[in-house]
């Protein structure tokens, strides 16, 4: 167990014949329970997720904005790790609790994850529910076709762990000219992006109007909520996006950029913002 | 909406220079909820995953093995999609209700992914839980080093849809002379990896102390936790391993093989399988 970005382990590497014994960094992966708590309600333990430490406050802010809980900037009066004598120091550093300065926007649903109690989901009731969480306009910023193109190049420079492990997703924020803002590596790729957006959360400098999200890997629906929520209005992934990703793009007025490599991409959504 | 694996949308291919449009396709992501119930309690909804529609039962039968729910080959009565006739056949086609005989293996929790009402977390909690789960034995099976190199190109073979969106990820359970048993692809890994195991859980072919599990991705904790409560002794991936599958595979007495690429791999835990 550790606290830090990557563990050391031991490995044996088999290649041809050879098979030689070395040590080597692995991401560290760590669960983080989230907890909110608000005037007249104690705190209580929403969701559970596997993590890579580090950023810890700022992932629980962005979850809080992607989820609707707090969508407006002064909402979150205080983010803190469990301060419970009787814990381990890793469990104390495992639990983060959200005290909102009053109820929050949305209150959590009873099970998380589970929207309704009437039978039935649909990809078109995830937009619906999206669209009724108060997320803010987008902007109508232009950027550039070679920012667009040097994403992945910008976003690998500022990663400090990727090239030593492998296993991370990164998430970069950049400005219009390619000026990386903010990047964050985690184990789960919807973490990074809630790590990039909560450090914004936090300083209340949200919506990010004038912003575009760099992910290193694919565009899920998920990505994008957190991206709308936010009010970023271009996300350029180096993957592939999903149908919803797109269909959420299209809704929701944002651009949805993929297999951003190679000198080349796609635009899914708006492809106004672009050229 | 589609509940084919992928859909056609229409793209705009900027290239140096030249813009393109065309259509093309993208993996298709939907939300299935899952539901759970027993003689005496009703159908009440467990979570909702977002995944690619297909081998929809085989998912839910594989998560609640997974998960603990369904550890008796025998313990799940039927699996069904939600009939309410008030749902659009879209809808209808995003619920599905596991039915079991009697009280599952292990209750669900109050809050899915929320373990318990104590303060603090951690990975050797993870552990613990896992361990509790009435997981199988591993087996002793040897795996030739070429069948662990070759993979890669044997899952890649059995892909139909990988091709076309650039999406997915894959997971593919083989013999230990690499003969590829079924292979699943999904927009979330956990899902492809659900979906590979729930087919033998419905078929009533679990453990499957003698088969391996080759992934498309990275392995985090999760797909070790997947292969553990299917009685998988090897897990080998693509991508790399994070610093709790790798304790996972340790104390499970599990081989953890990643970075399978270009004929070499590295193996992270008992390696005397291999070779």
């Amino acid at each position: 167990m550790s606290k830090r970005p990557t563990t050391r382990v031991k490995v044996e590497v088999l290649d041809g014949d050879r098979v030689s014994r070395r040590e080597d960094a692995v991401v560290t992966e760590e669960p983080l329970e989230l907890r909110l708590q608000w005037p007249g309600r104690p705190a209580e333990p929403l969701v559970v997720t596997m993590r890579t430490p580090g950023s810890d406050f700022e992932l629980a802010a962005g979850f809080c904005l992607a989820e609707g809980f707090a969508t407006r900037t002064d909402a979150i009066a205080t983010v803190a790790y469990c301060t419970d004598v009787k814990l381990t120091r890793e469990q104390q550093f495992n639990t983060v609790t959200v005290t909102f300065d009053g109820p929050p926007d949305r209150l959590p649903p009873q099970r998380y994850g589970v929207t309704s109690a009437a039978c039935g989901v649909c990809g078109q009731q995830s937009l619906d529910e999206l669209a009724e969480r108060n997320y803010p306009p987008v902007d109508d910023v232009r950027v550039p076709l070679d920012v667009v193109r040097q994403l992945p190049d910008l976003l690998r420079a500022a990663q400090p762990t990727f090239g030593r492990t492998g296993g991370l997703h990164a998430a970069g924020l950049f400005t219009a000219s390619g000026e990386p803002v903010v990047v964050r590596e985690d184990v789960g790729r919807h973490n990074a992006v809630d790590k990039v957006v909560g450090e914004h959360v936090l300083a209340g400098n949200v919506p990010l109007a004038d912003r575009l999200l760099h992910v290193s890997g694919r565009v899920s629906f998920e990505i994008v909520q957190k991206a709308a929520m936010a009010g970023i209005p271009i996300v350029a992934a180096v993957g592939a996006p999903s149908s919803l990703a797109v269909e959420a793009g299209d809704r929701f007025g944002m651009t949805i950029a993929g297999f951003v490599r190679d000198g080349r991409f796609n635009v899914y959504s708006h492809p106004e913002r672009i050229g």
